[in-house]
């Protein structure tokens, strides 16, 4: 037995002696990640065949260094359930790629099979989970740290080894179609959640379990920034606001043990981050002491041939930048000429293959190359995707009391173009669904014995009024509407895409798409149709609760004076329907809190809470205020807080339930720096949160420790620390409704 | 005589022998100017008389080392004719001032007089130019040149010494109400018409000529990218885009020999720029050389306390940074405890005391305190405001050839909220205006004689839509329909003032103002009783032209459709309906080029044609292209261009007037990086333009030598050379219109 297999042996000296075998190709191709999985299979009538290019592929380096997205389906990669990998299939087809990898190859390396899991494994019968915007709305870190462990469990089952996961982004313009792949507007928030996701599908520990997989965490760093909320478009930001906003979540999955990031499309500094030596190298590697791997984004590196001149220059900047594996690009298999022409020293390319060694050691490929026979893992992940749905579910308005709907309004009209339609409601990065999966909001409602006529009433876009007058008549002889508005990632047959899978939309094409990656939107209110519908059907005095589902926070000023009551219920994944329902009802108390603002119009963005505290007044024609602040969430219940207290270094608050239905309220603590800083602070910085449960009349203290991630801030190197100066120590329900108290370090 | 008195001797010198004898107060009171210079006198019956507040002053400190607006006049300082400093008396009060500081202290060191300029002397009686936007629409350096000359003679002729000139910001978010002080979104049209105003008001050579003054230059640096188009919003940009596009003019100015830059209030990288050091010592002095004053922004000093913690500490904070010289702040007199306390070492206030004492020298103002003498000035000014309004006039689309008005076009309807008034036409920064002065759009259309009825129609703000009935009336019975629309920095009597002269405008204020210092707009659409009104104009099927006066790119995509010609006056100055009628009435040639993008809608921002290169597709609602291109204008002739052709280093191209009438065409020389540079490149970049005035079927070849200037860039050390790589070198009439040419370098 050789060193690198002798399971018992230090992954370090593993990694060394294997390398020390391989040939120039052979490194090349471990650091490569070239086809489309779904190229490397054919389904015929036998089953799952596999293809001459994956073949050719192997061979023609002599191994593979991971394999992208063998399971995805969606209308990108053209995969369906009449073609492609299923959950009975997942784990053969999947060992039958290892096999071939294995045993076709000198060295039998084993290949990584790598899947987009962005919320659940996107593929055929992968269960959806809520998206990561309605992930950030439970502000709940162990509901998601479950749900990530399940959905790992599941992937893992069906032989993926790698999950590609969008935690690092944040919604700083809600016009961006990717905002639903954002945890929300704060970094910590999202550094709390991506600490969640890394440990819910890693666990901790060197070598992972074999039910869990390990973490890509998309994208490092500033995408959420791209200027106009503008999709692929650079990033301007400095330095600071890097730091302060972009790298939290970064480095608390770093900190969590994250196996990998993802380089993001945008630059950096006039670079793109796949080619900045100061982000990949200086700032993570460096100063954060990163070991894992950094993977190219889709086709990111072709584009570096711009500045390099040829591929093997780009190859070579890439890969000195800190880059360690390619994605579809035609880059990095020009690696072995970069070296050959003394581009770049081997001793880096070995650097980055040793990362990837690394991780198939830890994945315990070596030892158990093929997949184990486990249980059956979906329905626990279904659960958990609906209380995700439910904890989600956020009570803007309920001015009226219209919520939860009283046991006497029996007759209930369910209007609207998101009230029916399961891929409507379960975001981008999706598979194609089960015709009998899922649970619409109007399907919720009438399942849960309600008495419910239905009209769609409009489009979800555009300005066809003709369905108006239906909706209208229902709603008038109804008892209460339930309009289900919002927007839309369900991808269509005829989408268009660009080579890295985001959609392709040309202004105005007669699409339903209004989110999504590649799916920007200029004017963030709903669809003219949709609006004109609101209108309608609130003018019946019919009492209104308007819930929206979406993929980002639209600005809705004019339904929120409409409706008596108003929900976001994000994307809420493919059972959501039954989630909203019971919300609605009142079989299930609304506890999820906005993880971003919500603005008035587009005119005013960006609007997020966190802004560097400079005065600003507003516009003359419109508040600089959002519609709803950052962290609000009402419930069916009330609650009152208590003022701030600071003894030894802890803060303690008091909440009470001053209503007659229990609660599940989240306490907030947010620093504003006063006085005495080297950087201007923002008006203020959530740092701290707390959900707590209680019943009617019930009152509890909520304690949060000072410490150092409480109060520490950039300093002008760049680091964190706790600056001398005045603090105020804020806490409250939500960013925009706190109690204070000073404290002077 | 002292060798400080002795003229004969160096600057450095003089300045050397003064410092040693003055003492830490005498030093403190050099760079302060702390009072508002309306405070400095009253009028009575007998004239204008020094207050007590100004001798008190003065003796505080032995000296004084800036007077700030002496004769400023505006709603803010509330100086009126009724009591402030007109033409006939700028010079006797003036010397007042100088011989009351000369002989009332111990060195009787002359104190500057300051006074804004930022489109002629904001002064009663002070003669208006165009703002700094329609300078910008000129494209002429030449002629703002002249008039820049004009500005500053008269203002020396008034004891004015210092002129504060907004010329460094840029049009990056026309939400943003100081857009009108920009030369617009390019840095190269800035510098080029930056230089022209330090030429043209300072001179050139050493020592300042008796007819010029020193110019300060607004705003260092990056104030024209704060977030949301917010005025005193952060800056969150980072350093390549400082350097992309904010400091080429600074830079400009820097090398054309500015005496002074004013430190821009927004941060950067976290300090707000009086505290850079970076910024202000670090680049501007060490890296470019720069000798001059850098002047703080008003009261910007006192927000450093935040983080400096008390007035000695922010005083050593700025002074160390850089700042020489205080604005109205209580931070800058507490420079002498600051040096006892030890925070800054005297020596870095002597230099600061020098770089003052040094600006005196070179003015003269030891051997000539007092106001020359001169010729009347204001009719010269006024010639040139005129010639500038005149050829700012841009002519963006012509469809119907509705324009030049046909001779039979006889009838003539002028409608609109700004057809009728100098204030709404000469911008912010702006003094009273006597009864009888300037010329509304409606008068210039009626002084050449053509048949002219006028209806007001609407408001410029709100919805009030009773004026619309007479208005389509008019239209309807005329041959054509005027309508001049736009927004306004008229300040109102009941304007309320931020401590720094900024509006404070609460939202929903029922003000006219839409833009102006404090008076940003979330929506940059025209008012909807402005676009009521153009609707109902146009829907009469009168034909019908818009004229745009404005400070800021409106959003017009309708009124585009609606108007058979499209015309931006911007802001044209007092006289500037005369301009605007000659152009409609083709007595004058239309030869403005747009120095911002139009954009199409608030939600389409930022629009510029200088981004980042990477391929953005637009959104999914509306194109990413703006309604009308940077450098777009049309003439009443049309024009030819041939492709460009290097050779010897010059880039030649053949332009033809194709059409019957005379034309100044405006061509533009842009550099596009295809390969091989160290930053991503943006989509191409102006770097040369030339004037060319063409009789009918005229043709000439124009000629840009490419050298560094053109084909420079930022390079990674954030330095500017010439980087090897393939460039396209573009000539064209616009940024979206050019032919290109392949160089490699």
């Amino acid at each position: 037995m050789e060193l690198y297999q002798d399971a018992d042996a230090p992954v370090a000296d593993r990694v060394r002696d294997l390398l020390a075998r391989m040939t120039l190709t052979e490194k090349v191709g471990q650091v490569n990640q070239r086809m489309y999985g779904w190229d490397a299979y054919e389904r015929t009538a036998q089953g799952h065949r596999l293809t001459d290019a994956f073949r050719e592929e192997v061979a023609r380096f002599e191994g593979m260094g991971a394999l992208y997205g063998l399971q995805r389906a969606d209308p990108w990669s053209g995969v369906t359930f009449g073609d492609g990998i299923t959950a009975a299939d997942g784990a053969r087809v999947a060992d039958a790629v290892q096999r071939h990898v294995i045993e076709n190859t000198r060295l039998g390396i084993p290949v990584l099979m790598v899947e987009e899991v962005p919320h659940g494994h996107q593929a055929l019968d992968g269960t959806v989970l809520p998206v990561n915007l309605a992930v950030g709305a439970t502000w709940d870190p162990d509901l998601y740290r479950e749900a990530a462990a399940a959905a790992a469990a599941e992937l893992r089952a069906r032989g993926g080894h790698i999950a590609l996961v969008s935690a690092l982004d944040l919604v700083r313009d809600p016009r961006w179609g990717r905002a639903e792949e954002c945890f929300g507007e704060d970094p910590y928030l999202a550094a709390r959640l991506t600490e969640a996701l890394v440990e819910g599908m890693q666990g901790t520990g060197e070598a992972f379990g074999a039910d869990r997989v390990a973490v890509v965490l998309k994208h490092f760093a500033g995408q959420g920034s791209s200027v106009g909320g503008r999709n692929s478009a650079a990033t301007e930001i400095g330095a600071r606001e890097l730091h302060e906003i972009h790298l939290p979540a970064a480095l608390a999955g770093v900190r969590a043990g994250a196996a990998g990031v993802m380089a993001a499309y945008n630059e950096f500094d006039g670079l793109p981050c796949a080619a900045s030596h100061d982000l990949l190298s200086g700032l993570l590697r460096e100063r954060w002491g990163f070991e894992g791997l950094v993977m190219a984004d889709g086709c990111a590196l072709d584009r570096l041939v711009r500045l390099a001149g040829d591929r093997p220059s780009a190859a070579a900047l890439a890969l000195s930048a800190g880059t360690d594996l390619s994605l579809w690009d035609g880059v990095f298999p020009e690696l072995g000429t970069a070296v050959e022409r003394g581009l770049v020293p081997t001793g880096v390319l070995d650097t980055a293959v040793a990362r990837v060694l690394t991780l198939k050691f830890r994945l315990g490929l070596f030892e158990r190359p093929y997949v184990a026979e486990g249980p059956e893992r979906a329905a626990h992940t279904r659960e958990l995707s609906e209380r995700i749905a439910r904890a989600s579910i956020t009570l803007l308005h309920n001015d009226a009391a219209v919520l939860p709907l009283a046991p006497e309004a029996k007759r209930i009209a369910v209007i609207g173009p998101n009230a029916d339609s399961i891929p409507q409601q379960i975001g981008d990065y999706t598979a194609p669904q089960r015709p009998d999966s899922g649970v619409s909001v109007l399907a919720g409602l009438r399942e849960a014995g309600a008495d419910v006529t239905y009209a769609r009433g409009c489009d979800l876009v555009g300005d066809d009024r003709s369905g108006i007058a239906e909706a209208v008549a229902l709603a008038a002889a109804s008892d209460v509407a339930v309009l289900v508005l919002g927007g839309s990632s369900a991808r269509e047959h005829d989408t268009r895409f660009d080579d890295n899978g985001a959609a392709i939309i040309a202004t105005g094409n007669p699409t339903e798409m209004t989110c999504g990656e590649g799916v920007d939107l200029a004017d963030v209110r709903l669809g003219a149709g949709q609006r004109a519908l609101a209108e309608a059907v609130a003018a019946t005095g019919t009492p209104c609760v308007a819930v929206l589902i979406q993929g980002r926070p639209h600005a809705v000023s004019e339904l929120a004076e409409q409706a008596g009551a108003l929900v976001s219920a994000w994307y809420p994944g493919p059972w959501g329907g039954r989630a909203v329902a019971d919300v609605l009802l009142g079989a299930c108390e609304p506890s999820g809190r906005l993880p971003v603002s919500v603005p008035r119009s587009s005119g005013q963005l960006p609007v997020f809470y966190n802004s560097k505290d400079h005065g600003f007044r507003g516009y003359v024609d419109e508040p600089g205020t959002p519609l709803y602040p950052f962290g609000h969430g009402l419930s069916y219940t009330t609650t009152e807080f208590g003022s701030p207290h600071v003894s030894d270094g802890v803060c303690e608050v008091e909440v009470t339930n001053t209503g007659d239905r229990p609660v599940r309220e989240t306490v907030q603590l947010y620093v504003r720096r006063v006085g005495g800083a080297t950087s201007w602070p923002r008006v203020r910085e959530l740092r701290g949160f707390r959900r707590v449960d209680l019943a009617p009349g019930e009152r509890a203290t909520v304690a949060f420790p000072l410490d150092d991630t409480v109060l520490a801030s950039v300093t002008r190197s760049l680091d964190l620390a706790v600056e001398p100066g005045t603090y105020e120590i804020e806490t409250g329900r939500s960013s925009d409704s706190t109690q204070s108290v000073t404290l002077t370090i």
